[in-house]
């Protein structure tokens, strides 16, 4: 598992900043409170092991404060409004300080895994799978990934170390599509594989030549994806890419391409909506 | 200024991880490209200023490189599509290596801003202002609340140290709105203002009479704030908040209250569409 | 409460580097020890909390040692010389090896407090109150504000993004206080005050007819501030400044202002007194 | 030379956090303005070349910005009220959001050096030289010790890891000061002399029969060190330690002591008061 | 290109500390002087570029100090003993400072890319590769895989994260090759190959059947392999595993292997042997 | 003891990255495996303590996973081929993620106490010590050293900045080594020695005369090493230096020499060969 440590302390620094000065006013060290994470719309849930982590983190500051979280599903649940999804009970001081970083947290990964979930039920029963891209929240990538594999879909390489991916200007500097893979091929890990982007059939072609592994086909139309995939017959993975945010799924599943590739999934999220709220109404205390 | 170096290094070194490698086996050392970024779709353009930043940055990696960015616009421009934004040109292997990154974060921000200006447009006229909240992308709150500035929206607190905001679950800890209040006056800063939420007209008159500098109307009905704001009467800013995303600004702005925080314009964000195009197509070189 | 780690293991680091060379050549590594932190000087104690912290953190290089650190009194307790301000026990090597460092903290933040108290003492029965400034030690100004806090002042703003102060430069910059204070109400947020500085009493008039929410005097002779509290009349918090540290507080304070500003409380300390002592004499061991 | 960086770095973000919101809505970002940095008191000066530095590193945040730092006198000059320490031109915004931080430093710095100056000047014409100790404020300790050593002072051990300093606790968990001395020869590199705690005058025999390079008198009135000098002679070098602060220090001088280590040179600080005054009074452009 | 700005601060705070008090002590700020990297023995040179980062960084701690490095040949180069491979001239402070902690990573480079080259001549003809495994230095990974290629050798995976081995305690929890192989698939970019360890020829035939990638032979004997490759025929790539250091790499390589992966090449090194002298003899100046 | 936190985490995050993928995939989180550390070579054991740690370390990435590991042996402590050195069981993922680090730092730091040890071993029965150098690899240096003692071996100074080590371009920029001892003598801390590096008997004269504390022996013969320290009558403490791993060592120590400083203690390692094997074979599970 990732570590997470990092963006944790990031994220309450930046909310916490030298003391949530509201809390520590109001509200007595020794006081507790319980509360419920609960879903206000459907969703499917993603990152409730962050919970934990967060008010560990939070409660180094607290000094002796302890908070327990108990999840009541688990991650990749489809759940309806109304579910509560973990129980929170400990110090006050130290849920409601945390309370924000980790709903902001829960309720983003849970946005791109309803959003990837959506993707992946438009094209049920093909053999294609949806897949992200590098189009990612700065700093949020890792997480973001891997909500995108909880909501069903597969994961594009992490970034530009670990994966290949030739693109038009590539090809130009390297003189050609051919020039290009066997550059790559006396450079890279035996580990990775090399995908190459085409964008008329004659390119798919000359990747399929050169030995690509994988052939992204860039904003190709989906009759020249079904052409492109049967010449390809199985040498090679095929990827459709290009706005693919905006098409009919399950007409580009149907050219028989292995994966479709969609930025949207990332780089704009819809928040799901979720509450923590507290089991006895804390104002007829 | 904010500082982003942190930032845009911890970017990087998520996409780029030990290194480009395929740009590295493709792209010679020596070798420059130009080219412009532009907007696919009209926009409210923020974040210029970070292009150069993230080139700056990744030529250090590259020993010797140089890119220089042009921006032709500033960031708070409303642009039609097809706008060039600016103008970038140098070491080509430095360009493609951060192209995505920087464009992940001019992407992120414009379409902030755009939502921003969006609502912001919908209650022209109105003495009301937009506002935004904490409700933000973890590690990304500063550049999210300067992108709803650019907008034309205005930012609440940062975060819980430079701002106070009194809630349920603080006032029932506190012992009600009055001993809440007076708690806080004790301790913060006089610097802070002191905001108080409430959901019913009787907690308004109660933070009225605590002294409260906001009121912030929780998930109050139009009507129910027309006549909190008729109450208050000027001796206290007024706040709508709650599910603000859904409602017509145009309506609560008629209530007559000073300010309006939608979540929405930070927990959920619709990348801007813009493309890095090269001038020459490399393919023809 | 503030996040001290950063803190502590920088101290740490600066104090220990690679290893305390004399404690690990003569101690060995099972030796247990108890020992009390007394107060060898009358003094206001503040820092408390810091020493199981420090404790703790040096206990992680020692691999299974522990420390326990039971304090006798609490943060802001006016203490007389002897008092035994908390009990320590444990790993001889950790309680040898952190001593200085949690001492060093534990002497600045008592100083700071107690030359707080005496600056509030000599005010008593007034409705004056002491407050801080930016003048503080570089690194240590959440922990130093903290102390005036428990000594008995007020802080002001922690820095330049979390409140307003509007001195001569910016004054001038703007074209005068009516345009800087409008360009400050545009721009920041809405639960932050506006603060200007003042010299005469023509400038008094100016930033309160501009709707300044505080007025600072800076270096005004105490005429001069009586008539400007009169003529303020309750309608702007006003603050008495510049060498502070050198004047009469209970004159000061008679002129009606409402803080009292001593850049001395934190930019000048001096250690209060403490020592760390062994219960039986090591050497009769 | 010791690294900088990063103190500054800590400072600054401690003092500007997220921005300068004043400086930032009044001070337009092309407006230039010059500065002094002057002496409101007599003073050894220390810390000039960190000017620069807090400069170059704020106008990083501020994109082109461009300060230029001019000394008119060096580090351990002794400069009368009213002297000019340096010159500062260029960005205002970038000089206004960094005086704060800079001064900070410069006022720390020279208090530290002209308080050891002192000490240094009372014992004039003797062969004893001050010291400091590791009682210094967290986090300033290698830039403290640069101030005492330009005040005319000599540093003691910089951290538990590069001195050995054998007290009481020391000896009583080695068994005895032979047995701590001997550890210590088989353990520490041979760059590193020995130095040894003794109240005693037996104490001091102990130490000098186990081969201790140095000797420190731990709290013994002057006539015993006058004594311990006289058996050492010259085959140790010897530090008188403990309340030096508090003594007549030409009396200590007289013993024949070769050190005299003082706490309160670091411990307790008073800033030396420094201003920064702009040329041109900016109300008046 | 990596990233090596925090492996060099790491470099020089381990040797620098707080200052090189004998440099300092000893030499003028102003002095400069001039200076040769030159091979003690026959090598292949490796890291450069390093060099001129490493005295940039030192320079930073020197205020103006200024350092230029103008290597006279380039990494990968065999050079014989006495071949000069940089000239460096500049402050003299900041060279004798930086001196050791260039020449660190400059022989260690230069070591790894020596013993690669002695690998891959071994086997000059075949077409078997030389790769390297994970039993790498701590924080010197990037660097020693670089100097792997540089020497003529190909990398294995960076890490656990780009790239799949399926060693014996995968399988045994997986409960057999083709269900291991096949959790693999479902989970991973499909930008990744899947390698399967196999100990016999049995192994092979299930990691073949169940689809690997490329088969890790793990210690088997040169017949064995011989017959694996045979078996194989291409429809996989192989890898020859196992105390490699050890054997006759010629009579590896003649059964056919594709790659031969050596522990050695990184996790013992023997630093290839570069002085730094000074063009005129300091002594005589 | 020194702090490996932060050197851990780096190898940890070089090594796993954002997750261990063929473990996470094959490997149920709720297995739990036994394995024992073997020596399969004799050597000198070292680094036993960082076992314990790095599976701590890494088990905070898998949430609730947890690791015991239990020593059979000490550091120092020489075993034969087939020693077992420690047990290890818990979670199979935390054990099979972080095995690759654990053995890369116990092979690495047994390595170094090994070649240590050998080097002692030599010269047993003579007065004569060996120590290490600055010639470490860079980020491990505190380790090597440590590895260094717990082979026999003494350290020289840690860094540039806790010793001094009086070189010929120091002498040179000095105008001489009474000049370069002297300037010393009036900046350093009383608890440092000063060691002079002299080529020639009549330099080691010089060193004499001038007081220095240690005299180097650089690159000289045997015989002159002899006349050196007989003249040198235990005035001063001496060093034999320069390509000592080349040498006899008997007949270095011979010439009555103090110490023998071996880079190639640490700048070449041979990683000591070391298993983690598991106590029930997996795959018969």
């Amino acid at each position: 598992m990732f570590d997470v440590e990092h963006l944790i302390k990031t994220a309450l620094t930046e909310d916490i900043g030298w003391g949530d000065v509201t809390t520590e006013s109001c509200v007595p060290p020794e006081k507790n409170i319980m509360g419920e994470f609960f879903a206000k719309e459907p969703m499917v849930v993603c990152g409730l092991f962050i919970l934990q982590r967060v008010f560990d983190e939070i409660c180094k500051r607290y000094g002796d404060a302890q908070v327990v979280v108990k999840p009541r599903c688990k991650d990749g649940d489809e759940v309806r409004a109304g579910t509560i999804l973990a129980d929170v009970s400990g110090s006050a001081r130290a849920i409601l300080s945390g309370e924000r970083v980790a709903l902001n947290l829960l309720q983003l990964l849970s946005g791109v895994a309803t959003r990837t979930r959506e993707a992946v039920a438009q094209i049920a029963g093909t053999k294609t799978k949806i897949c992200d891209t590098r189009k990612t929240l700065p700093g949020l990538r890792v997480l973001q990934k891997y909500a995108v594999r909880v909501g069903g879909g597969c994961n594009h390489r992490m970034g530009l170390s670990d994966g290949v991916l030739i693109k038009d200007n590539h090809i130009a500097a390297a003189g050609g599509i051919a020039n290009a893979v066997s550059a790559m091929r006396d450079s890279i890990p035996h580990t990775m594989k090399i995908e190459v982007e085409a964008t008329t059939l004659e390119e798919v072609l000359q990747a399929l030549g050169a030995g690509a592994d994988v052939i992204l086909f860039d904003n190709m139309d989906n009759e020249t994806m079904t052409e492109a995939v049967r010449i390809i017959n199985g040498c090679a993975m095929t990827e459709a890419s290009g706005n693919m945010g905006q098409k009919d799924l399950r007409e580009v599943a149907a050219t028989g391409v292995d994966l479709i590739s969609i930025g949207g999934l990332t780089h704009s999220v819809r928040a799901a909506d979720i509450s923590l709220k507290f089991e006895v109404s804390p104002k007829s205390l």
